[in-house]
């Protein structure tokens, strides 16, 4: 056994050895050979491990004569003694597998402290409480997993040193409380027939046995066994020098970025603490300072970080996130990995990555999510907004945010959940509040800096934080916030700004964020890899410019029913709807028609090259009057002042007359969409010659118009046959009429299961197929949206019985094999047919990844979604969406 | 030329030679070969025509010696000579073409006729005016159809005659004036530089030629063109004698069946006039005799129409219907077919001739339609109500109606589809009629016997009709009814008893019949022959009587809301919904239980040793609250008697404000179904239990009882998973509790479009699926039956967007689809997966053929409709339904 090499120093590894290393300690030599200043280390491989439960005695002292060898070189590199009695060396050994698998031994930290080594620890730090915690914490690690005791006892013995002592936290202990404390762990150890290794060496042999121990218990089985990792891999144990940034104040600690993540600016970008650890700048116990500082205390640190910025990038392609501790003035990394960003620092990354030549455009676009874009359209404060502003925080997440102020994340929740924008505003908030963050619109605390839990995580949701936001005095008990001499109590609203680390009094409006130049030139990163086109649903010449400025490349739906809802339109569509024959109703429509001519003058010109898919009118007649009850309330009234005869009363009966015929019991399968457009044709005449009219005055003044009719509802073949017929009808009169010829499309929405069975039928006479996957969810499930998303929808979600609301994600299983029926059928007997998705599944990321596997030709959304899915169509090509 | 034989005798020919003697001809000689009585005839072959349109003087030259000879033999086979001074022979000449063909040469009667024969005629029929008015019949015609002279001309000609004469009708016309008329004819004819030929055998020979002519005319060609019918078929020409039966008191005419067509009983049934022409018959403007008077005035005729009786059902295996002719005692058959009748009279022929073994079950099915047997159930007047008959007419169609007087049948048919019952009344009938009497409930003449127009037609149609009530004086200007010194006017309720020729003031109520023998034996041979299996739709243990007495075969759909609705049960059902918390819902429910579980005793006992498919509650639960409004004005009623704060209105205010919660803008898309069962899982359980419960008793008293139970509404996987599980443990608790084992079946119906895409999941957990077409066709479509029925989807089907209401017969194309792919989809998961249908088109024959197709187990329909289905399975089986 002997001549096999079982410890590696990190000199001998490399990122790609993970199988032989483990993950960890494959990455700490990658580290080490690049050049960063890791704190020197080796690794047992998982050939050890194996040959550990082969021969277990055999192995230890097999190893062992390894293990002292590195240790001596790990003295020397350090310049500490392991078991010295003035400058110590301690050791963290870890467990390191070669995939991520919980279960096993874990971590013991300051492995090699006795009764003297504690003692030259306090020396070396100064700090006895500092130095007799540690030891206290280690006998209490070490006792748990390497001597297998019962941790509940350890706690139960602080439990009582706190309650002895009269205090709440574990940091607030005594010096002499902690000594008292190591005394009782100790004789516990003993009293429970185990002896607690005075001897580092001893020490470290028992936790590198217990390493290759755990990979056998029961947890790391059950686990191996549920993801099919296979038992004879066996676990890497890493054994590296302990560093501390508490040992004075040529010692700190901190963490940073090697860009800044809320920007992407190139610019270091973090936080330091002098004489601390790690963990007071993640608690957010003392608020740190930010890392330019360090140039002033520590030039020659402040300037190797600069120099490993570059470094580091270099090598990982990536901005990396480093946690960092000076020891004696000596720089350590202890770790770094791909950093958390901002959706606007993502982009700014991406982007600026290519322009150094450091990725590719699809690199570039395969590191912006569409949770990214998401963000990026979130809203925000107006800068000139002029605002009485309450209290400064840190600007720990941006984006802005107005809510109720709330205090519990149980409240948040369900609060949030009733559809109110809530606030929670906490000391601090922990992994318990997660539910909490998820369901508020903003997050406040008045401590903890930008890399604080709440900061964190707030970041990942692309929802606003203030953090650190210290002149809060946070009352939970009475549920009361306290700045100055003001009291805010529950309820109150208030206005975040995470951009800019403000908290205001009130509501105030939000805008919309503009479109960076940036993020202009990802997207367009993204339209060169993308196969399917991005459209836009829009109804208005506003909603088509702001379509254009997002990069749509059409409109896949106007509805113009909404052209009707205006205020000094709905009198004629009233009237329209309310006529009793024919002649009546064209007499409105006649007005109605030089309305809707204007609108579509005005889409038209703003698509101008691309084309305009106008849905004809949809919603049942009953929509645009006002209801029954309301009608007879004014009627009431009206007759209450004597004015029963008035001709307004006589109208309003008319009115309440029809709305009352036209009620239906289930008007989402009612007479709507094209069943108008077939009981009374004169409805879909006026609008189709509005589109003619419009396009070809347009076409005569040069501009580039294409107008895609579209059929709302059609489930039948006769349907789609006569209302084409009447298109060619007057399209054709209307270009005898003026000399011009308007190109168009005929086609009809997919929105009724039995569209999607007979598409086939349909495509002889269709040019386009729409896919209105909201209606068509609504009847493939038998959902009405209106009545399931606030009630049994919602608690189908929570329960379970659905995975995602299929309003918001595609139902690939049903839904979507209408969708594959309909185009494989659609194609077959018109090869060419165009086809696209105008629900509002055209914006969901995943849904996207669904359209291009069909080879759609384009997803259309709402104008402020278009950038999502401009990337989530890049995405689907690269297969980063599925 | 001269070899071929051009010309065929009847004894040349039979039934098989439809391509050389034409569809008639054809006839005409096997009705001559198997005995009967036919007028002598021969018939020129279509070769002949094929010949003739190749060399036209060359075929008529070969044919005439032929035509000349069979010419004498017809002469000596009546002993009359053709163009002879006493007793002229007369013959007509008809073309007859292989398949049937309009647009030709049809008919030409009394061929033969010229100034002399006339006189022969008149003097030989004793009656000037009829041998006159034959004589301008046949100028007329033949200046028609052999001259090629203007028809109007000779119409315009015969209106002078009457205005001159001061009458209305033809008939009315004296003997001088038809003299008079026949000189114009001829001078007109001439005047148009034609001949009318003199000589009988040069008539024949012009007409003969014309019938090959009419081969080609336009008219002809193009109806070959649009049906595909070959070019070089050419058309036979039948020449045969003429006969008649008004030459004196020894001639006579008729028409009868060899069966009675009204009840099937075998018995000569038909009419008859002495001293007539068959069209007065038909026309009604002679009211005929019973066949049974025949005996007496002419026995020999008589028996020889009962001996004919049995050698044409002998023969043609089937009920015939035969128009006959008795000319100086010597009976003719001029034609016969296969008998209209009753759907009562054809399941009586049908079962009875299975007895006289003349045909095979199959056959005996196969006579009998699924329209027959829905005539079966039809309404009929209880025979034992007294009742004040109005008037008495003719039997001529049976059943029993009730409905408004109406006498156009323009009104009968507004307003039969608004919805209102009414009975058409008419002096009587033509085809321009149809729509109302279609429109009708029954249909009552004061003219016209048991083969007028109105009966034959409402026979067809399977609605009562009175015929020949010439009681009735009908003015058709005022629309009223006299009937003595009672005057009936429009809008008046009658009642019609068309199986006694009742008329009844006033509105009588209707029974449903009862099954007969007959018709039992019927369907037990229609269930040798089927594949599927019929079962009813039914909710109590009455249905389930119904159901078994009908042959029902297990119960496909048990709608377990129906039973809360019962108004001792519905203040219970409404505790249960209104609770506001588990603790009450489960206290009203476990009263529910008691009553539930009785329930199920009774229909679980009713069909013991067939399955019950028992479907868990389904309606949305504010369906079995009153409306909103209701309970507010009930509530104002107590505040107004000051009883506002009584526990009553506390309870109404309770309900209301439940109402209010429940209520939603799509019930049939909202909160019901299974969701209810997955929401409040107790529900469902108190159902389940009840089952098991009842189903546990019966079977320890030793009754086999089989539930299926039926989740409604499901639509995902993990909706059935969750189900599934609840009964399988309440099944498992139930037996540990009683230790009895109840043979059950979990599974769904599929009613929604999504079920029927993800059926192949549905299967692992579903152990049967049920076709719940009602619903799948509403979403399918988008089609809310409640709003759609009335209102567009009328007008759809009027308009012909929709061949037919989806909702009566099943939609294969879009609803069809869902079901192929949820059966193939099931099947590949549970092969032995048990598939039937529950919806209403379970009871459609069309819509069953294709279950039948999909090899479904069974289908489901009301039990009335149960013996439809039966019939229609067979029928499905015999491929005459598709």
């Amino acid at each position: 056994m002997s001549v096999v090499q079982w410890v590696y120093e990190y000199e001998q590894g490399n990122a790609s050895m993970k199988s032989l290393l483990g993950g960890k300690g494959a990455n700490l030599a990658q580290m080490w050979n690049i050049g960063l200043p890791v704190p020197p280390g080796f690794i047992l491989t998982t050939e050890a491990c194996k040959a550990y439960w082969e021969d277990r005695a055999g192995l230890l002292d097999a190893v062992w004569p390894q293990v002292r060898q590195s240790m001596k070189r790990m003295e020397s590199a350090t310049g500490k003694t392991f078991g010295g009695k003035e400058n110590p060396l301690l050791v963290s050994v870890r467990s390191g597998a070669p995939v991520s698998m919980p279960g096993m031994m874990d971590t013991i930290l300051n492995l090699g402290l006795n009764g003297d080594t504690v003692e030259a620890l306090a020396a070396a730090s100064g700090d006895e409480r500092f130095a007799l915690d540690s030891y206290r914490r280690f006998i209490q690690m070490y006792s748990d997993v390497v001597l297998e005791l019962e941790h509940g006892d350890f706690e139960f013995c602080l439990a009582q040193a706190k309650k002895e002592q009269g205090c709440r936290h574990d940091h607030e202990l005594s010096p002499e409380m902690l000594r008292k404390l190591v005394g009782q762990y100790l004789q516990m150890v003993q009293s429970k027939g185990k002896v607690f290794p005075e001897d580092p060496w001893e020490q470290l042999r028992l936790a590198i046995e217990a390493v290759f121990r755990s990979w056998n218990t029961p947890r790391a089985v059950t686990y191996r066994q549920i993801q099919r990792i296979p038992d004879d891999l066996g676990t890497a144990v890493s054994v590296v020098s302990m560093v501390y940034g508490n040992l004075g104040n040529d010692c700190g600690t901190g963490v940073c970025f090697t860009r800044n993540p809320a920007t992407g600016e190139r610019e270091l970008f973090g936080e330091f603490l002098l004489n601390a650890q790690g963990e007071d700048v993640v608690a957010g116990i003392r608020t740190p300072r930010p890392i330019q500082e360090l140039k002033a205390d520590m030039p020659e640190v402040h300037g190797e970080l600069l120099r490993l910025t570059s470094l580091l990038e270099q090598h990982y392609k990536d901005m990396q996130d480093i946690e960092f501790t000076v020891e004696r003035g000596k720089l350590y990394l202890l770790q770094t990995r791909n950093g958390k960003r901002t959706a606007k620092a993502a982009v700014r990354v991406a982007v600026d990555m290519v322009r150094e030549n450091l990725i590719p455009k699809d690199e570039a676009v395969r590191r912006v999510t569409p949770e990214n874009v998401e963000q990026l359209l979130h809203p925000q404060l107006d800068p000139n907004l002029p605002m009485n502003v309450l209290a400064r925080g840190l600007p720990a997440s941006p984006g802005a945010a107005v809510g109720k102020v709330v205090f519990q994340a149980d409240e948040a929740e369900k609060l949030g959940r009733s559809g109110e924008a809530v606030i929670l505003v906490r000391p601090e908030t922990t992994p318990d509040d997660i539910h909490g963050l998820f369901a508020a619109q903003g997050v406040l605390t008045s401590h903890g800096g930008m890399t604080s839990h709440a900061a964190v995580v707030a970041r990942g949701l692309g929802k606003p934080c203030v953090s650190g936001c210290e002149a809060l005095d946070i009352d939970l008990q009475r549920e009361t916030i306290r700045v100055g001499d003001r009291i805010i109590r529950k309820h109150e609203i208030l206005t975040l700004d995470g951009s800019r680390g403000l908290v205001v009094l009130g509501s105030l409006p939000l805008i919309q964020p503009s479109f960076t130049d940036d993020f202009r030139e990802l997207l367009s990163f993204a339209d060169e890899i993308a196969a399917l086109e991005v459209w836009a649903n829009g109804d208005t010449p506003e909603d088509a410019k702001r379509a254009r400025e997002f990069g749509a490349r059409g409109i896949g739906l106007c509805r113009t029913e909404h052209m009707f809802m205006q205020a000094e339109r709905l009198p004629v569509m009233q009237e329209m709807v309310a006529a009793t024959d024919r002649e009546e109703r064209v007499a409105a429509l006649n007005r109605l028609k030089v309305m809707q001519k204007d609108d579509f003058l005005g889409i038209f010109e703003a698509m101008q090259g691309f084309p305009v898919t106008v849905r004809l009118l949809d919603p049942p007649l009953h929509e645009f009057l006002p209801k029954v009850p309301e009608l007879q309330g004014r009627i009431a009234e009206l007759e209450k002042k004597g004015q029963g005869d008035a001709p307004e009363a006589e109208h309003l009966r008319r009115l309440a007359r029809k709305a009352e015929s036209l009620r239906e019991s289930n008007p989402m399968l009612g007479f709507r969409g094209c069943r108008l457009g077939i009981i009374y044709p004169e409805i879909y005449e006026m609008q189709v010659e509005a589109i003619f009219e419009a396009a070809g005055e347009l076409v005569a003044r040069g501009v580039s118009v294409h107008p895609d009719i579209m059929m709302p509802l059609v489930g039948t073949l006769e349907e789609m046959k006569r209302l084409r017929a009447m298109v060619g009808e007057i399209a054709e009169r209307e270009e005898k009429r003026t000399g011009v010829r308007v190109p168009y499309l005929v086609g009809t929405m997919i929105e009724l299961p039995r569209a999607a069975l007979v598409a086939g039928q349909l495509a002889q006479e269709a040019e386009f197929f729409s896919f209105g996957t909201n209606d068509l969810t609504q009847t493939t499930f038998g959902y009405s949206r209106d009545d399931a998303e606030g009630k049994f929808l919602a608690e189908y979600v929570r329960l379970h019985v659905l995975p995602e609301n299929p309003f918001h994600v595609l139902d690939r299983d049903g839904v979507g094999r209408l969708l594959e029926i309909a185009v494989q059928d659609g194609r077959g007997t018109r090869p060419a047919i165009q086809i696209g998705i105008c629900g509002e599944h055209g914006g969901n990321p995943s849904s996207i990844a669904f359209c291009h596997k069909l080879g759609l030709k384009y997803v259309s959304c709402s104008p402020f979604r278009v950038p999502v899915a401009r990337l989530s169509a890049a995405l689907s090509v690269l297969g980063l969406l599925s």
